[in-house]
């Protein structure tokens, strides 16, 4: 990769605003709790894979050097057998569950067809289930497996009107008594779009549907309070805004209210309520953790606990508030700057309606994030066809990067820069 | 742990005899390839949860550091995307598959679920699943989950006469035109009985039934020529005889011949055939490809390359060698000294008809294991209701270890030492 030398960047246009912005942070400092980036890069990705934490090396170190490698196959009941419970019990801190309604277990797509499969058994008479074309699309191929398996099932998904807002009244209207499950991401990956749990639950549960949210993109930036909303059945993705590490495993919530009515589809020895018993027959345990099936991948799943751990503690009201600052203030630094140079955006304006990262659209997308990334030492990512995805991840994302990046963009469009590449489609990130 | 010092045992009864072949083992070396365990401890459970290699350390740790900390996203693209596939491909090489036959994908347990369902939707008009009593519970509990889900379909478990040999005959006899499948461990679990592929293969297609093997307790260990024995489709366990850590994923077979007719009942964007489409309809990978479903666990992925490349180098003919050499000295050693004691084989007596590891049973059998691991200083595991399972792992385990291991149970024993314990039931390892 080559970086091409901008120069400095002026001290001007919101600069000193970045500043003092930084200066005023009760989160700065969290910032340093991280493995450091190559100086001058800005890493705007968060919200794909989140960055690594320093607590999470040596805790990778010590899991692999001393509890699989001396004490082996002793560290299933002295440190592994709990441990996917045990950061259950940490994630539900952050999204307003029970500890006994949450369990890490297999991907977030693993997990999301677990959940589709039990929420149309417990609702055997209804035929319909309903979505948007917002989701993500591993969210619409569990459904679509979930219902080929179960069979006899229509699925319903409700078109946004312009691709960026949910289209909350026209899936109200589509709810009916037919409908057995409502399934949507919380924060929609492409325009950041955030859905409102208590009011699409309420709708749902006037119709007698369950409803299934995706939180990946909003566990560890947006406040959720799944109890009080009454969400019935969630799942979550941990390598995003929690920090996990590279295909951390997903967790699975399933509300005590509707506990006794969704069994886990998939049975393995690791949800049987005594596995030591090796018994052929599955008797699930009688807890979350019957929605175990495989033995869980240790290493992957011990940087979730650290990587929970330092979203507890910097508080998930504390990250909201920084997030809808850094997302403000590079709205207003990108009607400033970057409107005039053919970027539109392509998330809610009202910052209350966003999660964590925002869009911009460009006609020359592609090329703009190949510069971005080639030249201008910033990784965003790109959605087809036009989209760059800008993700402020509120833990590390300072001020002074959204700064930064925002003048990069201005000096490379100024340059021509993004010129130099074909207008091929495809993602590179 | 508290260990008491059982004094050095005598160079006798067999100890010449166990320097002489360590002395000329070819694979002797490999064992230097490991993280060593604490000075004197005996690991006999490498076919639970496999030792650490050397090259592990550094490659998770480079993964971590560098790929993860400091590449971020842009490793996707550089280092994992395919990362599941290329180790699919090398344990291709172990396992007489094609490369484009296997990938590693989820857990052992849901990789068997997705199997079962998919060889079930292949052979709709046959009703019947046959298994026997030997299986691995979580084998069974998959094969329950899709059956369930599939409908009208009988699960037949065939009986084993003595727990130990597998019902081979009453299997081929149970097989008839409505058996959509037959579901068997290669080497069982409890016993290590070696089932022979070929055969039941043959006898299963004889009546045009599907056949899928759980080669977790042989791979890496015994030969296996899945596409000369026209085997359809498998699964297997990385973390046992292939090193790759706790948890690591499974990887799946399907053989060409059967290939078109095999879909993937989970399917998820992993499997997409261009998952940066973000398509919502699932249009599957063309290749072997589409077996995976959500995002792959990188850091518990990694183990398996290195772990798999440690037994290539080794060879499985070679590795099957050693690991009847070891198994038949300790038979023998066992025969002279640990007969008297009360124990008894719970394993064929046939090296032909065992995989790498050997059961005894004891009337004491859980109180003797307790002994073995907090005074003996090794580690086997324990199955209920009385069998001591020794696993030989031919990378790492010498014929000195085996040695004494029976050296140090006959001490123990004479020494009362397993008296100390309550006879009570359960697993601790």
């Amino acid at each position: 990769m080559e970086y091409v030398d901008l120069g400095p960047f002026p001290r001007a246009g919101g600069h000193a605003d970045a500043m003092a912005l930084d200066a005023a942070d009760p989160l700065g400092t969290f910032a340093h709790r991280f493995v450091p980036v190559e100086p001058g890069l800005i890493y705007l990705d968060g919200n794909s894979l989140g960055r690594l934490p320093l607590s999470t090396v040596s805790r990778v170190r010590d899991v692999v050097d001393h509890e699989w490698g001396e004490r082996l196959i002793r560290s299933w009941p002295e440190r592994w057998w709990d441990l996917a419970d045990t950061i259950g019990n940490d994630i539900a801190g952050l999204i307003g569950a029970d500890p006994t309604e949450v369990i890490v277990t297999d991907s977030t797509s693993v997990s999301l067809f677990k959940l589709t499969v039990a929420a149309l058994r417990a609702r055997p008479g209804r035929n319909r289930i309903i979505t948007d074309d917002l989701n993500f699309p591993t969210d619409a191929h569990a459904t679509g497996s979930a219902a080929d398996l179960i069979g006899g099932r229509e699925i319903v998904t409700v078109p946004s009107r312009d691709g960026v807002v949910g289209p909350v009244d026209d899936i109200i209207n589509a709810l009916d008594s037919n409908t057995a499950l409502l399934t949507l991401s919380h924060v929609v990956f492409k325009s950041g779009f955030l859905y409102d749990i208590e009011h699409l639950t309420r709708a749902a549960h006037d119709v007698g549907a369950l409803v299934l949210w995706d939180l990946s993109h909003s566990v560890g930036v947006v406040p959720i309070d799944l109890e009080a909303t009454g969400a019935d059945l969630a799942v979550g993705c941990t390598y995003k805004y929690l920090n996990g590490g590279p295909g951390s495993p997903a967790f699975i919530y399933v509300n005590s209210l509707v506990d006794a009515q969704i069994e886990n589809p998939v049975s393995g020895w690791w949800g049987h309520e005594d596995p030591f018993s090796f018994d052929l027959t599955h008797t699930p345990a009688p807890s979350i953790r019957r929605f175990q099936t495989g033995t869980m991948p240790i290493l992957s799943l011990v940087g979730v606990e650290t990587g929970v751990g330092l979203t507890a503690e910097a508080g998930v009201e504390n990250l909201r508030t920084k997030s809808i600052g850094l997302s403000e203030f590079f709205l207003q630094q990108s009607r400033i700057r970057l409107e005039a140079l053919g970027f539109e955006l392509a998330s809610p304006t009202d910052a209350a309606q966003r999660g964590s990262h925002v869009s911009l659209r460009h006609p020359d997308g592609w090329r703009v994030v190949q510069a971005m990334i080639r030249h201008g030492k910033m990784i965003p990512d790109f959605r087809d066809p036009d989209s760059i995805r800008f993700g402020f991840a509120p833990l590390y994302t300072s001020y002074l990067e959204v700064h930064t990046a925002v003048e990069r963009i201005t000096r490379l469009m100024a340059a021509g820069l993004h010129l130099e590449y074909d207008d091929r489609r495809g993602s590179v990130t």
